[in-house]
């Protein structure tokens, strides 16, 4: 599992001079060993930010003991290896900090490498650092917070598995909350009845992202939902990001309760437009800032209100990532990123419609993530 | 808001003599300040845990720009005080840990106390304790990560208040639940019902927590909501901890698919019985340890087996908090204690019946913090 973004990750750090290296984010984590817990509720008994400590040429996983069944077999990867601490306890008080420091500091006692390690230290928590700095006596230390990033814009095809998974959850949550959506209606019921399709359909508790707001708010491009109501004539913005196997998906659609106006219709097949041409800027060798440009100037050429928000991004074992599709950013698309679209108007108070597809960059072309109707009136 | 929680810690740290402090625990930090972020889905452009500095008698309080709603006033605390930090942006990459760090960085450059500081080393980044060491000049640290849980056990009356909401959110999902089960109904879609009703009442996205198992789960104690069937006969245990403006409930019922049979009744009176009687044992000066050892005692003389857990714990803003009822602890029951009970038995594989309540510990009594009927039948 994973043993590509392994293999990339050594040659970075070999390249790098960097025998050994400690990677606390989750996104880092996940994307090296495909271990995923289930639950966004981290455990009471947990001890700072799960682990993986690169030496020798493996990638040992350190966690709590109550997330073992996550971390699939990845103890029998050949490149892999897995080391449990303690969490819970009756018969004696919660050690579970100095169990990890132990086994950490006692891991890197066996340590073969030299030279600099490598830290995520914007991740790893200060106690990890000092069980470090006691398992290794004192070593150099090389801030390596980004270094995983490039590498994982280019996904495999085991990552595109899981996300098309991810972007199927999306797609079962619009179908639930386009059921809902009908004058008397508050976004929180929306949000809920489409949270819940998810989790019944996959059978497991399961994190939800982003907005589900209605048009009449006065910052209506996003929020979490409340218990604003869905009037005859209004609108509502649904974004989400379901997760599947550690990697996100993400989409956005905009539904109506009852009839659209004539103006909302023209708005929607406005944006779909946007969208479209969007779509078509993506291909192998465009520059993101290019393609943000374009999608801009499209929308203001057609007499609506610009977005304020980035024209997409990428997402992956994190829910934005590189390249992200913004005024500034140099990156060129390649063949096998993903990329998510979401050009939008708004007029704050009155309307919004924001329609966000996602797709896989390929070289002859782009095939598309996001199957749910764009438009459901 | 939560002055009382801050005039204890300033009186600590006086009496320890740390004139400056960094917490970053996420239930020190809504501890000391009522700041309760709503969503438990980290924003991707937050730099680190949130953080409060002590200095000069007052908290700060540091966090992502994104997340100013939810600290409510606290930036006109008399001893309060917000630092944010940028986090997402468009117009330049994102900058939240340069930002976060840099004015860090400068808040301690303007401190006034001396001497060692107090540092929550388990939950704080390496990123921030190395601004920390910027702006300090490398001072004195002193691990603080355990200090502050004994001056959380006696909740204030605003604290009360906080919990009395959240206990009432957990018989909300409970009365859903129950409507739920009969055949062919799954775990998760139970837990769905339950969290629907709890975000649906409350107009907010809220996190849920703890078990929703089948009785003829191997291991029938506890466990996240998966796709097994309720049959005829099958009973379910539903664990719930719901969170209202940072503060957790707690508690647990049995439903049983359709009429329960004769033995599974008398198992269920039996456990009520041993809640009663646990509740019997809560009173000032009582020590957990007695209390842990006579209910296990009791379930043990009723011919069941005995429960492999904890008898019981308090909560805040941790979902497990001292004194925790369990056989090596020496702590005694004070007057403002919440505690949660919940005696139990199983039989893996077969049966599985646990009943847990909350309650505040008065001077002369206990007043119940769980309303939802503990028989269904």
């Amino acid at each position: 599992m994973h043993r590509e973004q392994r293999q990339r990750t050594r040659e970075l750090l070999k390249k790098q001079g960097i025998e050994r290296a400690l990677f606390a984010h989750p996104e880092s984590v996940t994307w090296l060993t495909g271990f995923a817990p289930v639950s966004e509720l981290q455990s009471p008994f947990q001890a700072g930010p799960h682990l993986v400590w690169y030496d020798g040429g493996s990638f040992t996983l350190i966690t709590q003991d109550f997330q073992a069944p996550y971390a699939g077999d990845y103890a029998h990867e050949p490149d892999g290896g897995l080391i449990l601490y303690e969490g819970y306890a009756v018969e004696h008080p919660i050690r579970s900090t100095a169990d990890m420091a132990g086994q950490l500091a006692g891991l890197m006692r066996g340590s073969r490498g030299s030279g600099a390690v490598g830290v995520e230290i914007d991740s790893v928590s200060t106690r990890q650092f000092h069980a470090l700095n006691l398992g290794l006596n004192m070593p150099e230390i090389k801030a390596i917070d980004h270094w995983l990033k490039p590498l994982r814009m280019i996904k495999t095809g085991e990552e595109i598995a899981k996300l098309r998974r991810a972007f199927e959850l999306t797609d079962i949550a619009f179908d639930a909350a386009r059921g809902m959506v009908k004058p008397g209606i508050t976004e929180i019921e929306v949000w809920s009845a489409a949270h819940s399709a998810i989790q019944n359909t996959d059978g497991l508790r399961s994190p939800l992202g982003n907005d589900c707001v209605v048009s009449y708010r006065e910052f209506n491009v996003g929020g979490l939902p409340a218990k604003n109501v869905l009037h005859e004539g209004d609108s509502i913005i649904i974004d989400l990001s379901a997760r599947h196997q550690g990697y996100w998906s993400d989409g956005c659609r905009v539904f109506y309760a009852n009839e659209p106006t004539s103006e909302q219709k023209e708005r929607h097949h406005f944006v779909e437009n946007a969208l479209d041409y969007a779509i078509s800027l993506i291909k192998p060798g465009a520059k993101a800032k290019d393609v943000d440009a374009a999608v801009r100037a499209f929308v203001e050429r057609g007499g609506y209100p610009v977005y304020p928000h980035h024209t997409g991004h990428s997402l992956g074992t994190g829910m934005h990532e590189e390249p992200r599709i913004v005024p500034y950013n140099d990156m060129t698309i390649e063949a096998g990123m993903v990329i998510l679209l979401e050009p939008a108007t708004y007029v704050f108070g009155e309307s919004a419609c924001r329609i966000e597809d996602g797709l896989i960059v390929q070289a002859d072309g782009v095939e598309i993530l996001s199957y749910f109707p764009r438009r459901s009136f």
